[in-house]
């Protein structure tokens, strides 16, 4: 049978709204991973009263109960402190715990108080997950058949705690293993794609399920089995069949942006990018080059508001500028020649487009956008883009559809 | 006396880790304004027994129960029958709400269901609030002195119903209002500013809170009082003392980013800027390009990655490249000199450093960055930077505290 569980988010700061609650939903799709079913969700502040209410509950209906935050050294942290008055567990102190407590402040050049001590005291027959990274370690009380896990409120704590000692543990309470793999989609929208998977978003296990994100989609495929293996096994019929229909509109697996896929490409192949930005003012080259090592493939970028810039630097021809206009497809070829010529790379990206909230026409509404890419290997190639849904406030999405499209025209060059 | 009052979150998807919960912070914060408390947040799945047993439970210890998601048309929607079922209330067809929904599905271009019509049933003796911007209303209903409120999950229609519609509706259980001001502080470190803002972080009436946001501080101060106008009379001289203590280390009170403050500030100038960026590779120009209007005073911007572009299209000397490497002073002050003679804008910014993780050496680390103004109006300023902490993946935090000290020095060079 599958275990239940709850998850109890301690801090006067999550309630007051100073702070949001992410650790629930980090928690929650660990413990999904390892099958066990969440049922709650609840946040308290540091009250005596009302954080020993919630946990007797959860104690009382949950098998398993995992609690974050309200482990600090100061006196309104009391986690530890009710979890032990409600189980009936006493406290000692945990010699490594005070060791390494100790070399963490020598380490930040910082004096250990007496506030800092009480942090070290552990329940009695408690698993204790050490802490690196800070000074409150965490925590695995079992009593009664009912698991209670104490977890640091810091995410910079809790996450690597949870990934590197906590998940192993819990692993050992879960009778199925969930196995995910997780498919990057360009070009198809949420409906479409909805459309085309069909079935195999009503399969049971392995599940698929799919999630927009911002002007591209997720799809996420979960097998459950008995082992890893097992569930591995289960899902590779389904990764293919996604193959099957989505095509090379799926850019990447586990991954979390075009810009990951594209630069690694470029290096693969040896070929450098430049850049020509009109109303994307500099994403595209901020996108590219906030990977590591992309000094490598990009060359230079430039960011052409003014037509004259766009003349003078890009040699873009007065007579497209004055013919045919700055948000043109003439103009975006020669802002992508332009730019392969100046920097002497091999494929230049050039974006011209009303990115809004001012500057639409009927002719060219804002989210009107022309992509170029030109290359060393072959011929220019245009698109005409209509972003963005005549919405409010829609720049920032015009700009950053606009630039993940030409990421992907590239994407599609060099493959 | 203060109300007291809970959040009940309603989803499979929230407790399945697919989704954060947000609107738990949201309304905290709102119903702090309002000076009512909050005790718990809960979120539960869409499951009859668990939200029937968590709605009797929140009726029974709050005053004021405000429940999210779960007005949608399916089955799996069973909040407001929930809770009509838990305080005895019977539901009845609301025209309006049903003419809103027929107009809103016209607008749309898509036919109204059945199940649509289900979302028109309200309590009797329910206020409702109208939603124009989906299809199901919200409402408040009032049974022997509690109080629940309904709202549509869609942070798009619940935050403008509960600012509309709700926020007025409650403030009239509210004893006492609450007004807050934020000011964004940049150029001083939060325990810095911990140290200097003193006494005033432990005022109860009013209040001041910090907050680290990334690379700059966040002071929100609040008063307590019985009326709007007393209490932001009660906070003026706090106002007061945090700009005699922080100076102009504040940047704007009630903005987002530097750049919403340094775009206009341009504008009001009538002047322009024009950008050369190595290590941010484009993320300046991108900043300033994100604030609607920003082509008034943006007039180009280059990303200079190879040295061949710095010297060729900036100009920037080759024997300064040579002698004192990329990253310097010197090729900082030429970069941003160049672009202001290429662009023939009044203000030329350039930066160039190392965002790592590679480059760094013993003398250079990496986050060291040279960011220089050079303007029409003076001499050209160059300062050196030290970013980062040496922790590992701090490129995105180097790039970005890059950017933020360039438009700092932009703003200072302004004012």
């Amino acid at each position: 049978m599958s275990k239940n569980a709850e998850l109890i988010a301690v801090g006067t700061e999550i309630i007051l709204g100073d702070i949001v609650n992410t650790h629930s939903q980090y928690l929650s799709q660990k413990l999904a991973q390892l099958g066990i079913n969440v049922f709650y969700h609840t946040s308290v502040g540091d009250n005596p009263a009302r954080l020993r209410f919630v946990i007797e509950q959860a104690v009382g209906r949950s098998d398993i109960v995992i609690l974050s935050g309200g482990l600090g050294p100061t006196e309104d942290d009391l986690t530890k402190e009710t979890v032990c008055e409600v189980l009936g567990l006493p406290l000692h102190q945990d010699a490594e715990a005070l060791r390494r407590m100790s070399a963490f402040f020598e380490r930040i050049g910082r004096e250990m108080t007496d506030n800092n001590i009480k942090q070290s005291m552990v329940p009695d027959g408690a698993v204790i997950f050490q802490n690196d990274r800070g000074t409150a370690p965490g925590m695995a009380v079992e009593k009664d058949g009912k698991v209670v896990l104490l977890l640091p409120g810091p995410p910079s704590e809790l996450v690597p705690m949870f990934e590197e000692q906590a998940y192993p543990y819990l692993s050992g309470f879960s009778d199925a293993v969930l196995v995910s793999r997780s498919f990057r989609v360009f070009g198809v929208g949420e409906s479409l794609a909805e459309v085309k998977l069909g079935a195999m978003l009503a399969g049971e296990n392995p599940t698929a399920a799919l999630y927009a994100k911002q002007s591209e989609v997720l799809v996420r495929l979960t097998a459950k089995a008995d082992t890893e293996e097992k569930a591995a096994e289960m899902l590779q019929p389904v990764v293919d069949e996604l193959y099957s229909i989505l095509g090379d509109t799926v850019y990447g697996e586990d991954v979390g942006s075009l810009e990951e896929v594209v630069v690694p490409l470029l290096r693969e192949k040896g070929l450098k990018v430049a850049t020509a930005e009109s109303c994307t003012g500099g994403l595209l080259a901020q996108k590219i080059t906030s990977i590591p090592g992309s000094s490598e493939v990009f060359e230079c970028g430039v960011v052409s508001y003014a037509n004259r810039i766009k003349h003078e630097l890009l040699h873009v021809p007065q007579e497209l500028l004055e013919r045919y206009g700055a948000v043109s497809e003439q103009v975006a070829a020669a802002m992508a020649e332009g730019v392969l010529r100046l920097s002497g790379a091999d494929i230049g990206v050039g974006i011209t487009g009303i990115a809004g909230p001012g500057g639409g026409s009927e002719e060219k509404p804002v989210g009107t956008v022309y992509i170029s890419v030109a290359s060393k290997m072959g011929e220019t190639q245009t698109k005409r883009f209509r972003l963005g849904y005549g919405r409010k406030n829609e720049r920032e999405q015009i700009r950053m559809a606009s630039a993940m499209n030409a990421l992907d025209m590239v994407r599609r060059l060099l493959l």
